[in-house]
This record gives structure tokens, sequence and C-alpha cells, in this order.
């Protein structure tokens, strides 16, 4: 029995692509992009056929200090109207907020009157009832909700049980499964995708899937969970994102057969914005060191430390590495 | 029904893992290695565990200026054993030869008086006549034999069909599918897979993967292709080869349960040798230019033009290759 949705030539209805740029993109540079960037990337996702836009975190200002991060880190209403308008076009807004580190009953708007569309709560598996707090509270106020379930490389099968019918039960619209540590191949990310929509299909919510690139495996893994029933796919342009980076937009552009996605704005936005950001200096995607944490199973926070002091010394590290798995 | 052969855990003593560092990255600086470095690739492979490891092209000193390429291009029997001896490792010693590019007849010793052990005739799917020829003469002779048909993203079912029939009733050990262009996905390489190694178990033949990373897919083709049934999987040390380059070794050392297989003596020799080598200003590995022709399922060759020409203007590229489909 085939369990694959469709075919290599097939038109999903249900797939949305959803750029994390600005967000994931973020982690390295803290949040400083230039007004620019974002309104021309804004432009370029809308004329690719992007599904969703993800400007940033809804962080808690009262816990992070505005002067050491760009705005995108808050995503305060008037920041993104500055950039979006009425966002009058079909791709819609989205932030994202961390369990524990955003103020949501302070900062969210009733929908009516914000441009966001979908707000993406992020936790780790044992947070997920304050997960769902916040989501039925964000429902309330009329949002699109996900909740993005991370590191879940590390949950056993009965804690991912435990989680589904958690969320199964809530009011969030789409669940999410995160690669954080990079360390899922292609075949234990369709086990896991099976297990999430099997649960999902059931009470009518949509699946999505965050990939990282720490095996090379952030595009593979993307387009095989989507043919075993993903909907919702995360994407950063060039792969940009904290360590070994995310699913490139531009490979997923390629392999999308709905004629409303193209490429070519993507590429234009390559070509003038983001080899310019190689070029300043700001660093992600695969490397060694990343390809050892996701081999191991384990947070990047070292790699990403061996990255910043420019470390080449790769035996050593990953001797260290070994002392601590 | 699960076509996978094993799980993420398992051994599977038919799997084989050959190095074609030197003959597949051999494309990107004409064969000139030092011998420093083919003999440490060489110890760094045996400690690895690696099974094959490919020296280079047996090609035609009459068609090819002995004085414009490296000797790996040739891989006389002299100098291969200036390097390995009498190859007293269980490593066994591969060399390719390229249908019509060769002097086959003149150019290889009966197995007894060679260290040789696999020759791998590479050809496209309209030479495979040719290709039984060589590989009945060279069986004759006492090699293991594999037949690596190229392009065959770009084959029918139905010239595949044939092909295999051929190479099924012919003495050769192992069939490889060979993305040459980087276009296959996991969904259409297993596809393919399958077909293969339900041809080829029916005469006790083993098939063979060998990828490019046109679409950052050659890791993910490999383990895909592997756990639907490959035995034999071609990888290079930070996937060195032509255009977007190959599998990289050391991601498939990470994958690989068999505990006959380790990291470490790898990574010494990319730290040591490989680093600098890229710092010589080789380039290889993946680009926007190469998942262009990726996409398009085309020949890298003007991709490659573009890498050499050191052109950074994507979107004219794009905009050319798009008027060539």
């Amino acid at each position: 029995m085939n369990l694959r949705k469709g075919n290599l030539m097939s038109v999903r209805e249900d797939v949305k692509l959803l750029d994390a740029t600005i967000r994931d993109g973020g982690l390295c540079n803290n949040f400083m992009f230039s007004d620019e960037f974002v309104k021309e990337l804004y432009k370029a996702n809308v004329k690719s056929g992007i599904d969703y836009m993800e400007f940033g975190y809804k962080a808690s200002t009262e816990m992070f200090d505005e002067n050491e991060f760009g705005k995108w880190k808050f995503c305060k209403e008037e920041d993104l109207r500055s950039i979006v308008g009425e966002n009058i076009s079909d791709m819609k807004i989205a932030v994202m907020a961390d369990v524990g580190r955003c103020d949501y009953k302070k900062d969210f708007l009733p929908k009516k009157d914000s441009v966001i569309d979908m707000v993406r709560v992020a936790c780790y598996i044992h947070q997920i009832p304050s997960a769902i707090e916040m989501i039925e509270y964000l429902h309330e106020l009329g949002y699109e909700t996900s909740c993005n379930v991370m590191a879940i490389s590390q949950a056993s099968k009965e804690q991912i049980d435990g989680a589904l019918e958690l969320l199964c039960n809530s009011d969030v619209d789409v669940i999410y499964l995160v690669d954080s540590y990079g360390s899922l191949y292609p075949e234990n990310a369709t086990e896991l995708t099976t297990m999430y929509v099997n649960a999902a299909e059931k009470v009518g919510k949509k699946i999505g899937f965050h990939a990282h690139n720490n095996q090379n495996l952030a595009f593979a893994n993307t387009i095989e969970t989507l043919s075993y029933g993903v909907s919702y796919l995360d994407a950063t342009i060039m792969g940009i994102g904290r360590g070994a980076g995310n699913c490139a937009t531009e490979l997923l552009l390629g392999f999308l057969r709905n004629p409303k996605y193209n490429l070519f704005s993507v590429l234009k936005f390559i070509e003038k914005y983001m080899i310019p950001l190689k070029e300043q200096g700001i660093v992600w995607g695969f490397d060694l060191q990343y390809m050892f944490t996701g081999q191991f199973n384990m947070h990047p926070r070292e790699a990403m430390k061996f990255t910043s002091d420019k470390r080449r010394d790769y035996c050593n590290f990953y001797e260290s590495l070994i002392d601590n798995v």
C-alpha cells in the first residue's frame, strides 16, 4: 500500500508554503534587517505565490531589550503595517510566539484590529499545556493558530501520542512536526508524519513540517513528509536560519507543481538581497560541526559557538562532543 | 506493505561503500592530486571501513594527452602500486572505464597480475551493447564489474526495462542507477530502485546508486534508495565532484549502522587535506546554477561554465536555460 498522497505531478490544494526568512533568519543577525530588505521580501513572496510570510517573533519587551534586537523580534502592529499596509495581497501574515517568552495577553490585539493572520506558538513537548492555553486565547481573539512542537526527535512515541491527543482536542488549526536538531532521516520523518496525519485527519486539523539542515536533509525531509500528508511547509530563502539553516524556498518552488508558485521573483530577491547579506559576513548553512550535532541528535548550540569562534579543528570538536553524548 | 529492507538500526551485510573521491573529484582538477593526498586518502578509507576505493579512469592514452591530465585519468598499474603496494587491506580497488574512451583490450592486465579488483563500465543507455562487450571481456580477465548507466532520468520506462534485461543476462556483477543530472527526487529514485532491484534479485546481481547534488538531494536519495534495496553506495569526501558534487562520505558514515564503519579517520583527512584543497580554489558543491539544471533535468555543462566564468547573474542564467529547455 502506497501511503503517499498524490504523486510527483499532483497539485495538492491543502499545501501551504510558509516563508520563515525573517523569523528564522533573524536568529543569524538579531533581526537587524533593513526595512528595504523586508519590504522587497514581502513583494517577492507575494509574486512567488507564497501562502504565509512569518515576520518574526512576538517576544516580551519586558524580557528582551529592544535596543539589542531588531524590531522583528517584537513584530509590533505599526512595524508590520509599515511594510504591508493593510496587506491587500492573498498572502497571510504570521508571527511566532514562544511559550514563556511572550506577553500574549498584553501584546496581541483582537484579530479584527491586526494585520496578523496566524500566530505560531512554539514550545517543547512538556510545555504543551501552556501552549494550549495560549492557543485558546489567541483563537478566541480570532487568529489562526499553529502549535510548533520543537525537538521532536528526542521525544518518545508515548510522549508524542500524548501531545497529539491534547492538541487534537484543542482549537489549534495546524500541528507542526519540528526537527529542531536536524537529526531525522526521511525514513523516521515520514513515520512520524504518518502518526501526526492519522491523528489530525480525524479532527480536521492540518500538519506542518519545519526542517533543519544539519545533515543536508532539510529539503528532502520536507518533500518526503509532504508526500506522506504534511500540508504546511516551512522554508527560508537560501535556507537562511540558525546554524545549518532550513529548507530552501528555491528548492521547494522547483518541486511544487501548483502553477501559482513561481521561482523567478525569489531568484531576483536572492541576487539583489541575499547574496549581499552573505557577503556582509552573516553565516549560516550546512557545515561539519552541525552535521555532528545532527548525527548525535543534540542541540546545535556548541556547533554555533564553534562557528562563531571561527574554529576549524573539526576533529577536536568531534571528540569533545563524543565526551558529552 | 513496507518495501524497505531493514530499518534504521539494521546492519545490511550486502551494503558496500565506494569512495569515488579521486575519480569524481578528479573532474574538478584534471586529476592533479599529489601522491601524498592519494596515499593518505587510501589510508583514511581503509581505517574508516570503506569497501571500495575508485582511483580514477582507465582512459585511452591515444585519445587523451597525458601531459594535460594527472595520472589518475589513466590509472596505470605501476601508479596504483606506488600507492597501494600489493593492497593487503580488506578494501578493494576500483577504476572506471568509459565506453568509447578507453582501450580496454590493450590496457587491462589479467586480474591475477593487477591490484585492480573492480572495473566500473560507464555508459549511456544506448551504449549498453558496447558496455556488455567490455564487461564480458573484463569478466573473462577475472575482474568484478559494474555497469554504470548514466543520465537515467532521461530514459523511458521501456528503455530501462530493455537495459535491465540485457544487463541481467550478462556477466555484470553490479548494475548502477546513476542520477547524472541530480534531477531525481526520493520518490522517483526509490521507484526506479524498485524496478532495478526486482530485476536484479532474480539473477543474483546487486544494485548500486550514484547521486549528484544538484538539488541538495544526493545524501537523501542515497539513503532512501539504500533502504529500498540498493547495495553499492557511491560517495566522495565532502561530496567533491563535478559541478554540484556527490553524496558526502561523512554524511553516509554517520548514517550506516555497521560497526566496521567509522567517521573519525575521514574527518582527519578532511581537516588536513580537503579544507586546504578548497582553499586552493578548487570549486564544487551545491549552488543555484546547478539547482536550475537539476530542476530542468539537463546536463550541467552550462552551469559549470557559469561557475568557471565566476558569474553571479543567476536570473539571466535562469532565463537563458528556460529558452533552451
